[in-house]
């Protein structure tokens, strides 16, 4: 695997020094800046200003989500996007708060201070970092794309489950979903009929101006449909602009009409080390004390950023080819340096990469701008952020939430795979009962128990073949012989033995591609039992991955490993069988 | 995998009825007695009487093992041996008192009243009974043979390890291995000379009696021959009623010379009701909480039965064919039955299956003498057994395990295969340290791992084709395209489309045997995105494995699958791409 991860992902020109191609391969900047000009510049600062009309309400929102004051979001927004730039391979790709880093955060660092988010953000991109040295991204790929889609489903009806008391202008702390509805229940009486109504609107809004971009315009008339475009792209800032100044003008400090976001920090953050200790419960708590809190979660943040980042570049990145250790080591970074400035942790965000590639960004250099317009909205507009209505966060959440639940694969997978459909199902009711962590780790078994179904009882045809003396019996087992399935295996080859001894079983390898230790010495026993009733075991056809395999096991005639078909193989032993080669061969397997 | 397990494991006479053939499968003694003749039952009277020798003698030191009184032992002999000469399958297999059941045992019930190990015979036998019922065997398949290999040297080693004190004369009770070895060092003083020194002899005697029957006899002397090797087999009850005469004749009550077993119930068990209730620190325990105490070995003691009897039958089956249904029901009664007359777990033993073996056992019957040997002993013998010195038992016990550690294993997978000696040496290491239950459950899991490690990483080989009009690519991935592995398919794909763009890749999928949803969803990305740029994938040499869900692949074309050669393929598509057949190919396939 490591020699094709390997492969240099962009070609290089020649004459360049070895460490001018690494340098090149861990500083993506070197390959697109030199070749950087005005055409690509003016793409880039459209579609990063697009962006940043995205990335700044959604910061707020997912400041929000994760029970932080919303500023947090906006100290988490810039770094990543700025330092994408530099290292990033996937121009799509954004780097900032999501949905997903707010859900976990929340069930993590429930009740604990913010110092132990900006740590978890530090302690994960160390570890992010280190997979990234170690070529730990295959773990990804033990997550499969059926828990990957119970999982985001099951996030999507966590966060609107959890945003409704938003819409219901209702304020407590709930655990789980069933938690939420059942004191949304307890708590009717207190709903504010002003937040619900700006909660309806703003929801309208949003998915109205959602489908705007959709608009069939005219098509003599291409700057209306841009400016529709626009409009739809950045919903989200109208909004919660629209709303904010709305809230300001009703505003009345005695008894205010709707809930809002409250008193924000202004200002840029300061730099400092990441929180080594903290205060909870009036109690300075230290670093170890610190990483007991965050628990099991120190390691189930770094796994769910990579998956997230990797699926996302992925998706976006041409020809589904990335440097999946170059995008860790990034992530990893991001993470680490965003601490300095109280990030929370951070990752590609799918919504936000939609928007990018939408708006025509062409190289990672559109992240410059998204992140200097987030570095203006914290200079400049924290002060007015007090007038965000929480009911109009909400309704930016959950409508960029609810497109996330995936209805139409329930439907495909119920038509094409119902075991994908059952894995998708125990990782959604894991996720929604016991929460994100241990849904993937059941999804992650089940998914590996479908696999091993499907190993232990793989097809293993046989046919009769009648030659000039007398049948003889062709088994060609399926996929690969290893200790799950050798006994199956052994069973067909001791049957077709039976049937046309002591003329010799012919066992086609053409479709084996794997045979491991338990399944040699099952075969090794089987030629052992065969001989001893003067029966031969021929192995034929043999495919060159598990060509040493086979020539070293113990008694195997090793005349016929290399013959192609029945006919050569029994030549090839002639001495014993002689065919004559216009001798036709009645099989089932024509 | 049913149609198969489910094909009759005996050939039936045909006009026989349904019913009959099941009744035959169910209680196969209607197979074999009605051709019952006196040679056969000379033959099973003499391997009979010979396992009665082991059978005996051993379950009295298995009892002594599991900190059971020592009729408990043939309490649990003689009803699973005669309960398989109707039942069982393979007739060298013996149902009793085993040492791994006795570990079990002694880790599950530590501290607990013999109730609850009858108890747990019943339950067990249950589980046994519904596994068999609902067809779980395959179960037993997850655990690999190096996992066995590891725990079952583990278990001798620990068996070995609590014996020892056996030998020197020392009492106490200890948990593990360690804790057996500093309690031998702290109570060294306490050593008795005596029974060292009768230990000493009882296993040379043994080891020694062992080698006998290799012995090189002059060919004429059969008898000679015969004699030796019917001393070599009996060498435990040889051992045992000398030591215990021994100890009769040097017997002083004030103050033994060596350690006795001590008193012991004489007679046979009475019938009664499995114990559903017991008395735990003089309370009254009922049967929830006699469950509780039992815990996750309720689970561990069913499965780790059925894969010793499942191990044992295969070993001694011919063909290594088993019915493994057959065999779990077997053995569920056995144990529930067993619970009914105060038998403790119990199930196939390898040490007695190859005494039955090498002493020429021709039908299940032979279990009927050596459960009346065991009957014989109990109603005649039981009174004497008080005299059996503990030092002797010990010694039968570590001459019967010491030979179940495989050290030729290790040097064997260090040459051919390190992964699988890694998976051994976790077993046997998680074994000692942590017990045998979790060990089987750690072992299975890392050889999970190895077969995802070898499914994750198959060679894709690729090929160029120079065709009349240019190069085409050809892929060949073998093994699977699973979840795991198929971004490494894809992206090899999409290396070769590159490299040949706007000419054809073909995908060979003829060493293909499974395909699940994931994979396939690849695959319809790739064919789209190459689409997109008027590039084809075209998949040719389907198998029929995988035909129906290739052919169900949106935007795949159909014409090509069922084309074994890359010229039948392109000449399918003819209207894009002429091709001569008169044309080298050249690849580097040849």
């Amino acid at each position: 695997m490591d020699a094709e991860e390997g492969l240099p992902f962009v070609k290089y020109r020649k004459n360049e020094s070895t460490w001018f191609r690494v340098l090149k391969q861990r500083l993506p900047i070197l390959q697109w800046a030199p070749k950087y000009d005005r055409m690509t510049a003016v793409a880039d600062l459209v579609a990063g200003i697009t962006l940043g009309l995205t990335l700044v309400p959604q910061s707020i929102a997912y400041a929000s989500l994760a029970n932080l004051p919303v500023q947090y979001g906006l100290y988490s927004a810039y770094i990543g996007t700025m330092l994408y730039v530099v290292l990033g391979t996937v121009k799509e790709v954004s780097i900032g708060p999501t949905s997903l880093m707010s859900l976990l955060i929340l069930q993590i660092c429930r009740g604990l201070p913010v110092e132990f988010v900006v740590l978890l953000s530090f302690l994960s991109g160390c570890m992010v970092l280190i997979m990234g040295l170690l070529r730990l991204g295959f773990l990804v790929d033990l997550i499969s794309p059926s828990v990957t889609s119970g999982f985001t489903s099951a996030t999507a009806v966590i966060i609107t489950a959890s945003q409704i008391k938003g819409l219901l202008g209702l304020s407590f702390t709930a655990e789980s979903v069933f938690d939420n509805i059942r004191l949304i229940v307890l708590k009717w009486d207190e709903v504010r009929t002003p937040d619900c109504i700006l909660g309806a609107v703003c929801c309208a809004v949003l998915l109205l101006l959602r489908k705007l971009k959709d608009l069939q315009v005219h098509p003599k008339k291409p700057k209306v449909k841009k400016a529709l475009w626009l409009i739809s792209i950045g919903r989200n800032a109208l909004v919660v602009i629209l709303a904010s100044t709305f809230a300001y003008f009703t505003y009345d400090p005695q008894d205010p009409l709707i809930k809002l976001s409250g008193r924000v920090e202004p200002g840029l953050p300061p730099l400092s080390m990441p929180p080594f200790s903290a205060v909870l419960e009036n109690r300075t708590v230290h670093f170890v004390e610190m990483v007991q809190h965050l628990g099991a979660g120190m390691l189930m943040m770094p796994i769910v950023m990579v998956l997230a980042n990797i699926a996302i570049a992925k998706a976006f990145s041409s020809g589904g080819r990335i440097d999946a250790t170059q995008e860790m080591l990034t992530l990893g970074l991001c993470n680490i340096v965003g601490s300095l400035v109280h990030a929370v942790p951070t990752c590609g965000a799918f919504t936000r990469s939609a928007v990018s590639h939408s708006s025509g960004v062409r190289t990672p250099a559109a992240g410059l701008y998204s992140g200097i317009i987030t570095l203006l909205a914290l200079i400049f507009l924290t002060k007015h952020f007090f007038f965000i209505p929480k009911a109009c966060l909400s309704s930016v959440l959950i409508c960029a939430v609810i497109f996330m639940i995936d209805l139409s694969i329930i439907r495909r997978l119920w038509r094409e795979d119902r075991k994908e459909l059952a894995v998708l199902g125990l990782t959604f009711v894991v996720s929604i009962v016991k929460g994100v962590e241990l849904a993937v780790l059941a999804g992650s078994l089940a998914s590996v128990a479908v696999l091993i179904r499907g190993v232990m009882t793989p097809s293993v045809p046989m046919y009769t073949i009648k030659t000039c003396d007398g049948e003889v019996c062709r088994v060609r087992p399926t996929l690969c012989a290893v200790y799950l399935n050798s006994a199956r295996v052994a069973a067909r080859v001791a049957a077709g033995a039976a049937r046309v001894a002591p003329r010799p079983v012919l066992l086609d390898c053409g479709q084996l591609a794997l045979l491991d230790y338990a399944a040699g010495q099952v075969l090794v026993r089987l030629i052992k039992k065969m001989k001893e009733s003067n029966q031969m075991l021929l192995f034929y056809n043999v495919g060159k991955d598990i060509f040493k395999q086979i020539e070293a096991l113990e008694g195997v005639e090793k005349r016929t490993l290399k013959a192609t078909n029945v006919i050569e193989a029994l030549n090839l032993i002639e001495e014993k069988y002689e065919i004559e080669e216009t001798t036709p061969l009645l099989s089932k397997d024509a």
